[in-house]
């Protein structure tokens, strides 16, 4: 038991009202509380950087999948990285970094049961805990290796190509000796794809009049794994492109409404014809050796094989006009909010 | 080299026009030619039993998904079990059984190169071959473990389960531990289901006013694996129904016209939020180690504990209306053609 900083006021975003559709307009509020004290068996985190990922859609809809809607008046769900500030835990110390679903807040006080990793040392960076090291990384690795199982050599497509995962999964693809091809809206994305990410190809959808056209001059050999963010046309225009034996990743499907997901091509019949697998996947259920795969991860981050674009946006009362620009893909780069400490 | 029994008249379904649709009139002509003599390096097959499949549907089409149309006036593609009648091959001895894409008709000469199969000893019924211990079971053992991989308590919905694979999904499944939902069309195929088949629940889909709600009260716990034979409307109700990590396996989609294939629910964000994944497989483009599988299903069947019941047809001129049965549906069990040699 260390000496107390508290009283800290803590700036939290709450769920006001559920998401329906791309505006954030209604949904949340900012309120400040006192940070609250230490109890036994319990740390506080003094969160540094927080993460902004597609899925805040689902965890901020009234509908969200199969799961439990978030209570109206909770602290809106985030992943965070953070500093052991005060502790009353025996497996905690003071200056540890730990990383989980913290939300979004300046502070947690936590029992260590949602602690998701501790990364040890503690990164120069603390947000590659939130990107190429982290659960962003991870879902692009476990996306290509365990689900669509890459080969060196395969054509692999990736669509959302200049967003936090596409990209990795872009860098990690090539890693592993594969041809990779992007898809991505605007000319900056494009370009993102090209310069920084290093795929083979990019398209840019927001310009193209035939999507499957364009991809099919780009792969003509025709694609082995599409890593898919988008869901939807993107979709369409990929499945009739896929050769045998080809896998299909669902990582994301940020095009659809989850309320009405709408309609599309019948492709039960070029599944069996072409022995095609599609799989959908959820970082946090993956129940293999996340260890090993962070500490992969961590090999090409340092080596700066594998390199993450930050949009950082300070301060929690930013988070929801931070939320709506990801949401509506006008973030250029992994989407973080940054506490500020330097009036503390 | 033995003396030969030729010359003798070899019975033929030849395709003389492409299928469109399920009407057979018109699309098949027999014919009658001398069997052809051996030469060097060749060996003649004489045909005992031969195999009616859904993939005729695909193999007399002129659009057969990816592959090339059969020409016009070639030999229907059909599945065959025959006794090596002469024998100019050192590897071939007369009374061998052979299994293998023989083509419809009476006599076939081999150089070896199509041969799938050499039963050793020779099977007591030859038919076994072309069913519970050949590519029927062969469809169903890997779909349902190298595909799906079923568990032990895995609930396990099987479409057309009165036919040839499905009943055979529906033993297997039941002989690795799991629980099994049969769907099939009219009361005499669902007595088959729970009479022959042991399925511990048949749904007649014909009867159903409302085919997802009649699956969700025979599977209250959801349904894991779905070996799906027919796709369409039928996966249409499942995927609602699949639990989280659910496997779908395409292994027909006999519901789907192949040129129009026509739309459907978007499943791609269910896919992603219960982590499913769907994959279709051809078993003749199986890698893995068939003879073990064999061996597997042989002492299943030899111990009564895979059964198929055999819808059997006599003589190639009836093919073609045997072929239209299948096509329709209105076959029950197993769709074979025995060559009649009762007046050679």
């Amino acid at each position: 038991m260390t000496t107390p900083v508290t009283p800290l006021t803590n700036h939290r975003l709450l769920l006001r009202a559920y998401l329906d559709g791309r505006s954030t307009a209604g949904v949340f509020e900012v309120d400040a509380v006192a940070v609250p004290a230490l109890s036994s068996g319990t740390f506080l985190i003094r969160i540094e950087c927080l993460s902004l990922d597609p899925a805040m859609r689902t965890w901020s809809s009234a509908t969200p999948g199969r799961g439990v809607a978030a209570p109206l008046g909770s602290v809106m769900r985030a992943y965070a990285v953070g500093l052991v500030a005060e502790s009353a835990h025996p497996d905690y110390a003071i200056g540890d970094c730990v990383v989980g679903p913290f939300g979004l807040q300046e502070w947690h006080l936590s029992d260590g049961s949602d602690v998701r990793m501790r990364p040890s040392p503690v990164p120069t960076q603390l947000s590659v805990t939130l990107g190429s090291v982290g659960h962003i990384g991870l879902s692009a690795l476990i996306g290509l290796t365990e689900i669509a199982r890459v080969k060196p050599g395969d054509t692999v497509l990736v669509s959302s190509a200049a967003g936090a995962v596409g990209s990795q999964a872009g860098q990690i693809a090539k890693l592993l000796g594969c041809r990779t091809i992007g898809v991505a809206g605007g000319p900056e994305k494009v370009a993102l794809c090209l310069d920084v990410y290093g795929f083979d190809a990019a398209i840019d959808y927001r310009a193209s009049t035939d999507l499957a056209a364009d991809i099919a001059l780009a792969a003509p050999e025709g694609i082995d794994v599409f890593f898919d963010n988008v869901g939807g046309h993107t979709l369409d225009a990929v499945v009739p492109l896929m050769n045998e034996h080809g896998r299909i990743t669902i990582c994301g499907t940020i095009s659809i409404d989850s309320k009405r997901p709408g309609t599309g091509p019948r492709w039960e019949r070029m599944i069996l014809d072409r022995q095609l697998s599609i799989q959908g996947f959820l970082q946090s259920h993956y129940e293999g050796d996340v260890p090993a795969l962070l500490a992969r991860l961590h090999t090409w981050s340092s080596a700066g094989q594998l390199v993450l674009r930050e949009d950082v946006t300070i301060g929690v009362p930013s988070a929801p006009e931070a939320i709506e620009r990801l949401l509506n893909g006008n973030n250029l780069g992994k989407a973080l909010i940054r506490i500020d400490r330097s009036t503390e």
